[in-house]
């Protein structure tokens, strides 16, 4: 049994408030379990120097946990001047995953930036950014379609991600903090909405996994991300 | 007439949320109109090194606005590796307001850490701080009173702080972001429960201004004090 | 009385040497009793990026403490990298004050920096600043009119400013560093020369202040900055 | 073809000299074709505040490219003042890869530093750090095993990384810096002398890829490491 | 001839001022020609950690430049967070010839602490740091063996420093502003008071320079350090 | 006798390999003895701000020793944020050193990036780096010429540097670190092949010295020198 009585393929509930602040032309607030995350996506109609007359957009994203999102407070990252390493590799993990399905011709010469303050954090963190961020990513691109800012969406396709792991022995999908701090091998998947692949990250915390186990983590994660998609579908169907 | 239509001694809607989130012993959600700042308050049982066996608490603030809290994305003070002068001079004012109504050798050799992150911004963030942060700080001491860890309640006062201001000649009562950034005059008030007067910062930023005017944002500070003090008590008084 | 046997409203002796060094356009050094500054205006041709091109200028100000200009050894500023939030507060401070009186149309396309560096501190840093930059700014605006780089002064007004303070029950004015650091309540005033608010800071250290007793201070600041002006008026009269 | 005709399955030649450089425990230059890499092994009498008192020792990685290591001269990080978000990723994927195979419990009371310094860069830096720091690691544990400072080796198994990748259509073995720069996916692999998997991180860079796909190159990834774990044996053989 | 007319064995004019601020230790201004720099020496009851327990003291020094002390305005280091190379340069000479002349033993587990700040520049400030410091230095030791924290002094000499150079061809001594940035080479000789040599740090702006001209470069720099000493020494013989 | 048996007057067995990495325009590894350092010359067609629309190149470089190239292992810059005092002192003399020899207008708005890394310290790391990145920068040069980016060589002369101190008593040549750390009198001194002096900087580490060691001390250092240009002319022979 899990923690919190959920079946191995269970994920927690999932809810996407869209509209959440007002200044950010997208403002979600996504909650998975008790896992709190804003995602805002707001466009700046500039790109970075390499990017400049090459007639393309650009995508970032930038992560953030507030000091009292976790169960020791933790330090602000300005107070000692630098993000963490942990920072980093997750929003640019946040970045290349919602690249990957954005035109950026399409797109033309403007960035969309996409900033994920995590409110409460009960593991998932960085899956729960991306499938919130997507949300956010869609409203601001409506926005753009609707000033005919562009003509065209340059979302080429659904993208959100999952977390599933080797708890005491078995595959489970969407560890929460408590399995994930004490699980075997923790691996997040992210996919598109056509289940086409765009990132797989698997580490073993204590003993190794077997081809046989990624099969059957992958698998779950499959699943949790049709989910996932279906709900992010369901959301932006309000208009 | 103001520019939502409100009387000059009208403040916006107050709302605080207790219990906002999970993790630290105080935790507020504050709503000025259109302003919202979580507001905890969490407990550390150490005290910093120029303490150190004194016998007493301390508490210290640290503020921070959301990138998209603003109408145009703010950078990320992390980003430049350093706090801005204008976050510090908001979080040493937080942290001196409420120090003001804490007995410290009733605390105890522990520090209180107030954080207010700023969801949504639309003028008087500091204020509304102060507001929201005094009710987290006021649950932070109720789990340590119920452990037992302290016998009496080190709060001596309420504390609650609201902006005054010259626009277009008439001092009015809590400024949004539209008066604020076009009026004379800005005053940012900070009074006890008991209607004593913990701060007083007014800045002219057009033409200076007069001992009349002085007092007459004063008075308009001073009620409008008395309504959030009234507020803080009745969402304090649900159990 | 007072630790140095002053009258409640009496300043300490306030000296001001023009010309003190060579290279800034103006440069003054201030004694407001051991009180020892030396303020600087120096003129750059360029404005901040923000101003470019609407054809007016811009005045900024730094601050900073040698390291032994107080009683221990204060550690520099560069060597932790950062300046500390008290630093930055008196500088934006010192740079409001200024900017009041400064029409900045008048002044053109160019910058004013002032620098305020304490060389021996006693309480009234911030204060002894503005009134000495003052003069100093007056010196490089001269200079700028001997070279016919601005045609009308864009002078509006003298500043000057001062503290005052609830030491031992009673409203002093000119607090030297050892009232300031045992005083109840610290108010920092800036005036115009033709005593117009343009900043009022007052804080409660121990108890709340009264209205009455606020009054009673700015009476107080009120009859200071008077003197100071008369001060400034005689210093810059000699050619 | 591949730019350098190699075939899909062919790894280019790798060379491990030991005892590279004097005065680390382990020291170790790797060749993996043109990628060039000194890794080394250190050994520190203390453990991070984190784990003192614990009775087990730990294990961290730092990573870095010299300035002309790559084609067009990097800025030196040190110059920012940070390292990057890639540096930090590299680095922390280093440390978890070998702490996978050593018993902390007994390391003892001391800290291994693995330092890789990438001299020369041609791809597959990252994975050519993790197979060359492992024979520094297992020289620097040997001194501890001779001068009797531990009883039992903490070495639990090999570890070796490659990368892999789809590259115009095909799954090849071991890319270099241009099939690297040009291809659709890139993934790292980091496996056991048991071929138990440690990491797996894939990343789509241009189209999705496949659960085929993945699994094609999860079976070049394997055979690549069965040919460097038979290198470290080799090259560990001699005394 | 010299910019100034001054014959090439001549140095400026030097005062040097003792007491000048009431906090430090030692505090003195000193004035070569237009070069006006404050050195304070305080004294600080530890030591840096790697000399804890050795029953030794020790000196350190910092040197700084105010923004408006030469002639074009320079920015503050602490803006760009953190000191360059020529501060860092100058203020490791400084330390060095002092510690030259201290007895660290005598001087028991405390550090004096040298601060050099530059009011206003024209040529050779580090060398008028060090024979300023070295007064400070004088003043400090001997508030200590007057409060009897000390028994004998540490004090093993003097030590003084000048600067020389190839101006135009001709050898001269103690080069002010103007000789200095158009000199073909700029040395810093730093000498006790019995002669023997400390430092000696010739540089080739221009055109190389020969064994010839280095002995005329010292045989001035002997002779201007025997004047300096000889001030020094004035200077403190008035109690 | 030396701790390793030389003569006074001997240095330590140099070698200097070329085309050691394949990516900057010049490369080297330079040895003498255990002291074994990389240098490179890149070549970036740009100048710095200062120089732009002048006409001329720069030369600037850059110092490193890896945290493993000394006995203990040391901590990065990049950790601490900021390079060391001692590594920017370092690094200035090197560039110094080698513009001195370059012709800057020949070179053209091209700025050439020396860069020194430090693979294994045993003493006279500075030295050796001068010594080798003339190497590099004569490869660096070639390029040019060979590309007809230029027309004719800006190299003026030979450079090269060698350290000299007075241990137990004694001048010797080629300091390595055990000599280093333990003599009374390190001096380094640059020299051109025409023997003119660059650079000459003395410090006394225990004792000051006498004009008769100085003396003695260059003349060991110029026959050196003779002996390391002599050196790089062989190795360069070869095309």
């Amino acid at each position: 049994m899990r923690p919190d009585n959920r079946n191995p393929d269970q994920m927690r509930p999932v809810q996407i408030f869209r509209h959440y602040t007002k200044h950010a032309e997208g403002s979600v607030l996504i909650e998975c379990g008790d896992t709190k995350i804003i995602c805002t996506a707001s466009v700046n109609e500039k790109v970075p120097q390499f990017l400049k007359g090459k007639g393309q957009g650009w995508l970032t994203a930038e992560y953030n946990m507030l000091p009292c999102s976790t169960g020791e407070r933790m330090q602000r990252e300005v107070i000692k001047g630098r993000q963490s390493g942990r920072t980093m590799e997750i929003q640019r993990l946040i970045g290349r995953a919602l690249r990957s399905v954005v035109d950026m011709k399409k797109l033309g010469e403007r960035t969309i930036q996409i900033d994920c303050d995590v409110i409460q954090a009960d593991g998932g963190t960085r899956t729960a950014s991306i499938t919130g961020a997507f949300v956010a990513l869609h409203d601001a691109v409506d926005k753009l379609l609707c000033k005919q800012l562009i003509e065209h969406t340059p979302i080429l396709d659904h993208i959100a991600a999952i977390s599933v792991g080797i708890h005491k022995g078995a595959a489970v999908l969407d560890l929460d903090y408590q399995e994930d701090s004490s699980c075997d091998t923790d691996m997040n998947v992210v996919m598109t909405g056509s289940l086409g692949l765009v990132e797989v990250q698997g580490t073993a915390e204590g003993i190794a996994f077997s081809r046989e186990e990624l099969n059957i983590m992958l698998d779950k994660a499959q699943q949790g991300i049709k989910e996932l998609v279906a709900i992010q579908k369901t959301v932006l169907a309000v208009s």
